[in-house]
């Protein structure tokens, strides 16, 4: 699909706010995918799709973590993880993209996962460290995706825990997995 | 059995400092159990051999962990975990404690676990808070303690998690398990 096409069908998802956002991880993932050799494609559906739930009513979006059995954990934790794995089922469903490479990427966008794609790194960090982005600790990632995204990768995350438990809210699993994964076994995926 | 045995028997397993430690878990473990309502006799038992195999080689620990079939992902975290579970063991097998709260209190006294007894919970946090314990962070949980037992475990559970972020090291999943526990169902045991 033609990113012209690809960003009329999305903008039509977002608020124009979301919409700025998601042409700045667009740009951001396309540059990290330059530098650390992934399918430039691939990369471009991934960022414009990302966030293509993010605006679907709550209990539409549990409807759907129950009918298409994903984890009941997801129901849990906070709502803001459930537009991730909503986003890659409806953009199978309705916008018709079928790549499994594309679909996790947007699937794990917000959790991450342990063993996750170069695919799913990128558009994991290019969603954090996006020029919209402001907020204490992104301009110290934008430095380290520069030099290695799993470095960058694991400052977001501790970044991210961190933000979590000092709101005393809960981490998700994967989360914690997509860290422990990196600082234990360096990331690798196989 | 006594405490003046108990102490006997632990004294000979410890460093002078570790068996302070001891001493110092005991007492603060006995006043928030008269403060929350908890057996005392169990409590000062499981507070005196919590460090029990504090001392023993790792690679003793390691082949204690394989034959028992405790969890394998504790040989892939931080070996400072072992001493608990394999403390449980030792208490059972060679000071002849059969009592299953107090082996519980010992094995989780490190990492904790989600759906932790009360006398779990005390010493988790006595070992926490005991008066030889000066670090960051350390006074708030022990005035938390005297308002609030859950409180206090979910304070030293985001400072020990936070510490090991900063330090890039991995969180074991009981302990991230005992925090979102605590945070999404508030400690509820039942």
């Amino acid at each position: 699909m033609e990113r012209d096409k690809a960003l009329k069908i999305v903008e039509k998802q977002l608020t124009e706010h979301r919409y700025i956002h998601t042409i700045g991880v667009m740009e951001t993932a396309i540059h990290l995918a330059e530098k650390y050799g992934e399918n430039l494609k691939k990369t471009e559906l991934s960022a414009i799709f990302h966030d293509y739930a993010k605006f679907r009513p709550k209990d539409v979006m549990k409807q759907i973590i129950i009918e298409q059995k994903f984890s009941p954990l997801l129901l849990e934790y906070n709502s803001e993880l459930w537009h991730a794995p909503v986003g890659a089922f409806l953009v199978e469903k309705e916008v018709g993209i079928s790549d499994a490479d594309i679909l996790n990427a947007i699937k794990f966008h917000t959790s991450g996962r342990s063993h996750m794609s170069l695919l799913e790194k990128i558009i994991y960090v290019a969603d954090y460290i996006e020029p919209g982005r402001h907020f204490p600790g992104v301009e110290e990632v934008r430095e380290l995706a520069e030099e290695s995204l799993d470095k960058a990768l694991i400052k977001s995350l501790q970044n991210s825990i961190m933000f979590l438990l000092k709101k005393n809210q809960a981490v998700y699993p994967d989360t914690i997995s997509t860290y422990n994964w990196l600082v234990l076994e360096g990331g690798r995926t196989i």
